[in-house]
């Protein structure tokens, strides 16, 4: 796979995946997990986007937690690089924030937006999509969503509902829904012409500043002021005092829904079909069943430890590293032990862990958050 | 509680108790652990019968595996009387042996036989049931066993089946039955005048030396010449010599059972009921029964850590000290940690555990066992 020569990679690494408690903490969030592989998350979703752009194009956004944690595990990437948000603004300034920074050095800059924590089966597959995303992109006013087809009446996702064909496998978006509730799901998976949205996006950062500049005049005005300071010595400072004046909006909300009401016949909002293998890895459970498929595994029991026993035991997730692992007349179950802490829940109940999280913080039991 | 002359407790020590697996291991056997309390197993068998004879008095009969942690559990024991089967030769040699040595120096010693790793509720009925069998016991010939009233068709004891009155609450011993099936052990229930066996007797050392000359001539006097020996250079090297040759028998099948064969008028053998909260914690389930019951814990979560969460959870035992302990929608699970091993499984399934470690034998895995 050729370089593109345009495109800037910003990957999105605020995040701290509470489901992964008790793995993930607010100082080793999801991202930075090798939850599946040798590789961590993030580093995983950089390994994949090499061949499309050199290390220097690369940006991560991050916080303050995350910061150095990030730096270490992308030696390749210019630290300068790596960005820590001194509050959390949601998608919108974040992604702003890349595109003032890269106008400045290159006009022709094509933005691709990418989660740090998901999981891609086939990488080839997922390049080719990119390099064809890259190309629509390329085009003045044009966004592109990459869009997963949906495989269950998933309540979790975003969709994005597509209409008529616009070039190749591209569809134009007609609208970007909520999540829906589980009748609506059906009736999405039903139709064939709804997608899950995986927040995978591409415009080029003309188009996106100009999208800031129209719904979010102050915010892009903030953001501009950062980026000029950029490589400067007061950069850090200025970062630290405008940034947390921006709206706290996502993307989504400030530029997509507003310029996807224009119709989709005049919104230049694309979807194109993304068919790699995607996963979110939005639980234990998604974890689980990601790895039962690409791994040879018994009765559906993913064990990590050192050594296991099974008897009568089925579709267990068991993270105990270094340790015998012996599941006797259990089902469904997922176990997470870390040296502090040990989980005991269900495949059912694993969308819960967030709670585990939340009363740990109310608890203002640091140590274990 | 007075203390008691003449009686002379003997502990049996020598088992391993895989059922504990994780936890127990060869050389930290269950009843060196403190499974309910702070006090391992065999420092609670020793500190209940203090009262009744004083430390100087107290035996100990266990395997080489155990011995040095046992005698730092026991610090008030003479270390002479903590003695080490060369190898295990079943209850049968091991009791007889105290029994010489004890007639040695005092004629009209009782022996008391107690295994070393069940827990009792009351203990001073628990005394007051041993002082009267005391006095039973003194009289040549007879045997006590302390029987405890079955609460339920339990299938993995043996059971007494008493018949007339004998005088107080004792009764004659009119059989001692195998392990039933469940049809069987209802049936027991039922009848009202069967008891399970408890393993704790009461005999005069001549009484039992006795028996064993009569049932066991070869194993009796290979016993009294290792007795010989005791308090001489030449003992450890007689007891290993000499013991491997005594029958591999139990004292039930030894004694018991053919004594009893001649009738409950003429065998001397009486049962005392024993009503003083007897658990013998065959399993982590009765270890996690036993806790329920004593302790105030919410939806019957028995939950060993540094903290806990619980959300839709019930009848669950987790044992993870130091470990933050989060359990989200499960129910009747068992989990227990160690530095090296994880067990998962049932309240159901946990008299499987066992097996895990037959397993670990197999594959030599000698450090997980």
């Amino acid at each position: 796979m050729a370089k593109q020569a345009n495109f800037y990679p910003v990957i999105l690494a605020g995040g701290r995946g509470t489901r992964f408690w008790p793995l993930s903490r607010k100082r080793r969030a999801k991202q930075l997990l090798p939850l599946d592989g040798k590789r961590t998350m993030i580093q995983q979703t950089v390994a994949r986007l090499l061949p499309l752009a050199p290390a220097g194009r690369l940006w991560v956004i991050t916080n303050d937690d995350l910061r150095d944690a990030i730096a270490k595990q992308l030696p390749r990437l210019n630290r300068r690089q790596i960005l820590a948000e001194p509050v959390g603004r949601n998608t919108a300034p974040a992604i702003g924030l890349g595109a003032f920074l890269l106008l400045r050095t290159d006009p022709t800059a094509v933005i691709g937006l990418f989660p740090s924590d998901h999981v891609i089966r086939d990488e080839q597959r997922y390049r080719e999509t990119i390099t064809r995303a890259i190309e629509i992109a390329e085009a003045a006013e044009n966004i592109v969503v990459l869009g997963i087809r949906p495989s269950r009446p998933e309540t979790g996702y975003g969709y994005i509902e597509a209409g008529s064909l616009f070039e190749g496998e591209a569809l134009r978006v007609r609208r970007f829904t909520e999540k829906p509730n589980a009748q609506r799901a059906s009736e999405f998976l039903a139709a064939g012409n709804y997608f899950w949205n995986s927040g995978m996006f591409l415009w080029s950062a003309r188009t996106l500043a100009g999208a800031l500049q129209e719904h979010l005049p102050k915010t892009a005005a903030l953001l501009e002021e950062i980026a000029a300071a950029f490589g400067s010595k007061k950069f850090e400072s200025t970062f630290r005092k405008l940034y947390p004046k921006c709206e706290n909006i996502s993307v989504d909300y400030a530029v997509l829904e507003p310029r996807s009401s224009k119709g989709e016949e005049s919104s230049n909002i694309f979807c194109l079909p993304a068919d790699f293998g995607w996963n979110d890895l939005g639980s234990w459970t998604a974890l689980h069943e990601h790895q039962i498929v690409k791994q040879t595994w018994s009765d559906e029991n993913v064990l990590m430890g050192d050594g296991t026993f099974t008897l009568d035991a089925s579709g267990n997730y068991v993270h105990a590293p270094g340790k015998f692992v012996a599941a006797v007349g259990v089902r469904d179950l997922v176990i997470v032990e870390t040296d502090d802490a040990l989980l005991v829940t269900t495949r059912e109940r694993a969308q819960d862990v967030g709670k585990i999280v939340k009363y740990l913080d109310e608890k203002k039991l640091s140590k274990l958050t």
